[in-house]
């Protein structure tokens, strides 16, 4: 923010004369005044403010009481949580727990029904205690955010989560047993009736084996289209399908909306199918696959695919209903066009008219046609055909044009007024251009190496523009030092036209404490209705229902039933009843604890010392455990957390007599 | 924040002003002027900003590339992590795990030494996978922060962690298997000879069996203390030991420091041995723990102790050793003062001459002179004395007097004017109050339900002042809806006498996204000196030596030996060499991962698909996994933290031929 009058010195000149003081532009900056608001131009000088600064400290700050007005939703990278970030006062409200157990939040920690919700994603009969969330994705009506329930997906271990924003509580895991790595995940069509999940690195569909020398023969890539019950809150697998596609790395994926809904649209790279073997003399896969000018976008007619899906056109993989290569080319549902160069993001513009493309060693975003490729697709216009006999459209048949916007352009986000942002990997930048007149405007720095970028429900129907954040993966100098592994850096910026002469201005750095966020979505505050407690008491935050267990106040109870202790156990301020639980070693023990508080923020934790079980007790809330007494002692059991004057004295004793 | 001159006015006349337009007070205020600086007036009014939120925003603000001034470690509570918080920003820059594996940081997936870090706090042989922190502590130097390490106590699983600060990395747990609950920990000795344990809720120590029923005879506190080797960045369990208490639930401890170095004080309720039992007819433990007026303040001449277990005058339970209560009272080490009433913050004056005790169904701060308590000890002077004979002075006796601060009055901090700051729990208000003249000063409302508080160096023997944090329980209304489970508050309040006036002024409101701190401790930023890298290449984080398995660049193969296939593997962008690995179905894998990097924050990742393993690869370090090959089938492997233009193709395969 450079112009003539010096902020401080009008501050100060402001306070003087006000005060008493003499007037006018030539006061001396910085003279603290008697009283509060005298401060403000000794602040300045004391803490070295800019004038840009105060104006991003008073865009950024919400004072005690009131709120923010959107939420950011970024996921937790190789954390395995969700981050739930507050704008523009750009506090970390919550980090949701979804693929990593959790103890606070009482997830995966010994509960019968977060457990079952974990147990969804096993893989291979196995537990996988984390995740690599990438790309989180809000359920949208009619191409918007609606607020309902947001996705994320797991790159590691092939995995879609369903969380549920009624309560932020994890309600869902599918694991894709079909594939073996995923990254174009997750992305929903416009009335979420599919959240899509696209492979990454490929492997032999239906997790069988096959020496890598067979790569080009035996190793696949598909999209998985994951079927959405937004009634029941919940993916049903058995009306889920995938398409079969080739041994690229199938990259980042969106889908089409208005008037491309009904098609998909994915990014490639490695079409040179290339797979390393650096000990083995090859090139490493960074060199291999990197060689070719363009890779290919694919293009998916989904509504196709799913009537032939319905036409039993499928064959079943890993239990999974799948159209094969064959089929695909046949019926004329998968298509390619070629991208330039390394491409990475591909983001549908708000009209659904076009896509953006960002290749990583390239400098420009391509802008594509829907309506050209559409028509070429119809009439079967190829120039050529891959090694699988996927049709591939001329490149400058498909494009509307190409802006030169910048060195490794990666992804692009949108505004109200035409405007896209595309982060620029290499130069570390947002570009802002124009997508309807292919104009480049300006950039802004960011520090440093921006991968995704989001704006204000910016990658739908009616993006609202005002913020944009830049996730920066490098941090370096910006914070206090926290060792070798340091956070990213998340740099809010204002797009909104309020920095000097309408053009962005950084605002804020936010570091990320925990985990690595790759992507976010930026929703209004106000179209999130959640639960302040959950009513009536007894309620299976999984379910949302009573659960069958549920206890009464009054009716609290040790039974002894088919070989099993039951504790029906309540709590309320300030103790649990029973507070004294006999058992013997051995012993396998039911345990059903309600919380009977409905008082907003009145929550109980629950534990056995060294039994290493946690529940987080929310009013309202039921959990049960199951688990067998094995060791014999004395063990507190106990409230977790702070709830009451008498919070300490919440407690009392699982006794295991030995055998 | 109140006074005469309107900042909002000011700031639209001076701008008027500067810019041509008319001077003085009664110019209209929120004129925006053309440039930037001219909206901060049109900022405050469409942000809805007071004059106190404009200081507040200037107050804790850091630009870009600036940093902040002092660090806050909080403890995670039931998330079992703890919590770096840059101050006055307030901003998280980091989760550091502790007690809960955590996969960003690869801690606890897979890699040996972190595991054993892990496994070092098994409870009877069980993995304890999460834990409840309460009380984090610096490492001290003549009582003062030396910014080297850090200490954590879990409350549920007894343990004690060491975080090593020079790469904010946990180095060490230690199980104590001779108590099975714990509350007042950690505390550390003014030179960090000792890191303090107390346990909370009574059992028979050593992890024997009793019924409850035996609860007077059978059923022990403890303190213990476990020795640091500041050189080895140690606890040294064998040089550890403890002193055997009476089954009242002991409370919060402190340390002695400059003229009470040498003495420990802990706080105790439930003198009553009340231990619940509410289906059995007896009160809810919270009414039984509360009858009487006073319970004990536990004086411990610690230094005395420690000659006792150097003459042998121990017993050895569950490995450690430990003073009986009838030496201890023999011996003369151990003494009680009268405490009202439910005592629970007990906090010693940076002089060490006085220690304040706020009585949670009190309304006063209760001031106790060192000097009359040691010469009562030493003359042995005690009014009567317990079930246990331990010796209880007149309560009188030994105290300076006590100031009225409010209702539930809780923990303490100082300042460097001679103030001390206590949180009121049940008022939810800080007091601030003189803790010389024994005079009360004011308050300040906090948000809501306040726990701990913490200052500046605020516990030390030299304070500084400047900041407070509130830790509020409750949020409420404080921030965006997250569903039942709230954040906790953290209030940042400029103690620095700059508010207006020279009183307590809020400045901030900050949510905890996970995880409930209970304590914390704020250090001036400079003392902290981390590593940006870890160097040579090939550390191991935890012995913070060279590996002896570290791959030096161009060594990277692939060896059978013993039956076991190792795997010397390096890191670099943007590959893994080797990046294909081939072995058979039931293998035992040793991989061995080195980082080649040597550039601040070129961080890779590793993780081999639905292998559940993961490693952060952070510059220089090394790490070991061990593994069997289960499964058979392609599994990718790749860098999971975004490290280059080049990230996604930094991956390779991990093939398991079936059997």
């Amino acid at each position: 923010m450079r112009h003539s009058c010096s902020l401080a010195a009008l501050l100060g000149a402001a306070l003087l004369a006000a005060c008493g003081g003499p007037a006018g532009p030539t006061a001396p900056a910085g003279n603290p005044g008697a009283s509060g608001g005298a401060g403000v131009a000794s602040l300045m000088k004391a803490r070295g403010l800019s004038e840009a600064d105060v104006t991003a400290a008073l865009k950024t700050y919400v004072p005690s009481g009131k709120k923010d007005e959107y939420y950011t939703f970024a996921s937790g990278g190789h954390g395995g949580n969700l981050i739930v970030i507050g704008v523009p006062s750009m506090r970390i409200l919550k980090y949701i727990g979804v693929f990593t157990p959790e103890p606070w939040q009482g997830y995966g920690y010994g509960d019968t029904s977060s457990q079952e919700v974990l147990d969804g994603g096993k893989r291979n009969g196995k537990d996988m205690t984390w995740g690599d969330m990438h790309h989180p994705a809000f359920s949208e009506t009619n191409g918007s955010y609606d607020g309902q329930f947001i996705f994320a997906n797991d790159k590691a271990n092939p995995r879609v989560a369903v969380v549920d924003l009624k309560d932020f509580v994890t309600t869902q895991i599918v694991a894709s047993p079909l594939i073996q790595s995923e990254h174009g995940a997750t992305f929903v069509t416009p009335n979420t009736d599919y959240v899509i999940e696209t492979s990454q690195y490929p492997a032999p569909l239906g997790d069988t084996y096959a020496d890598v020398t067979e790569f080009n023969d035996k190793y696949r890539g598909a999209m998985i289209f994951h079927k959405f019950d937004r009634s029941k809150g919940r993916i049903i697998p058995e009306e889920s399908w995938a398409i079969e596609l080739p041994p690229y790395m199938q990259d980042l994926a969106d889908a089409g909306k208005l008037v491309s809904d009904g098609y998909a649209f994915c990014n490639s790279i490695n079409t040179e199918r290339a797979w390393g073997g650096i000990l083995e003399g090859n090139p490493p896969l960074e060199s291999g696959s990197t060689k070719n000018d363009m890779d290919y976008m694919h293009i998916i007619n989904w509504k196709a695919a799913e009537a032939l899906v319905k036409a039993g056109k499928t064959t079943t993989i890993a239990g999974m209903k799948v159209i094969s290569l064959k089929t695909a080319v046949d019926e004329n549902i998968l298509a390619f066009t070629p991208e330039p160069k390394s491409p990475h993001g591909l983001d549908v513009t708000p009209d659904g008219a076009a896509m953006v493309v960002g290749g990583k060693l390239d400098t420009h975003a391509t802008v594509y046609d829907f309506a050209k490729i559409k028509a070429l697709m119809d009439a079967k216009t190829y120039e050529s055909r891959d090694p699988y006999g996927i049709g591939i459209m001329k490149f400058e048949d498909t494009i509307r044009g190409q802006v030169e916007i910048g060195l490794g352009p990666l992804h692009t986000q949108f505004d109200d007024k035409g405007n896209a942002y595309t982060s620029i990997f290499i130069e570390t930048k947002v570009a802002k251009w124009n997508w309807k007149e292919l104009k480049m405007i300006e950039k802004i720095s960011t520090n440093y190496n921006i991968g995704h970028l989001v704006a204000a429900e910016g990658d739908t129907v009616d993006p609202d523009g005002k913020y944009l954040i830049a996730m920066n993966k490098w941090a370096l100098d910006r914070f206090l030092p926290v060792g070798p592994l340091l956070p990213q850096n998340f740099q809010l910026i204002d797009i909104g036209g309020e920095g000097a002469g309408g053009k962005m201005q950084l605002l804020y750095d936010m570091p990320l404490p925990l985990g690595e966020p790759h992507n976010a979505q930026m929703i209004k505050a106000d179209k999130i209705k959640a639960f302040e407690v959950y009513s009536p008491v007894g309620i299976d935050p999984i379910t949302k229902k009573p659960d069958p267990f549920t206890v009464e106040g009054g009716k609290e109870r040790i039974e002894k039933k088919d070989g099993v202790t039951h504790v029906y156990m309540t709590a309320i301020r300030s103790h649990f009843t029973p507070d004294i639980v006999k058992v013997k070693q051995g012993d396998k023990v039911a345990l059903h604890l309600t919380s009977l508080e409905q008082a907003h923020d009145a929550t109980h934790g629950f534990t056995i010392d060294s039994y290493n079980l946690h529940a987080s007790l929310e009013p309202g809330k039921h959990v049960n455990f199951e688990f067998v007494a094995d060791k014999p002692g004395v063990f507190p059991l106990y409230c977790t957390e702070f709830c009451s004057a008498l919070h300490l004295e919440m407690a009392g004793y699982f006794l295991v007599e030995p055998k």
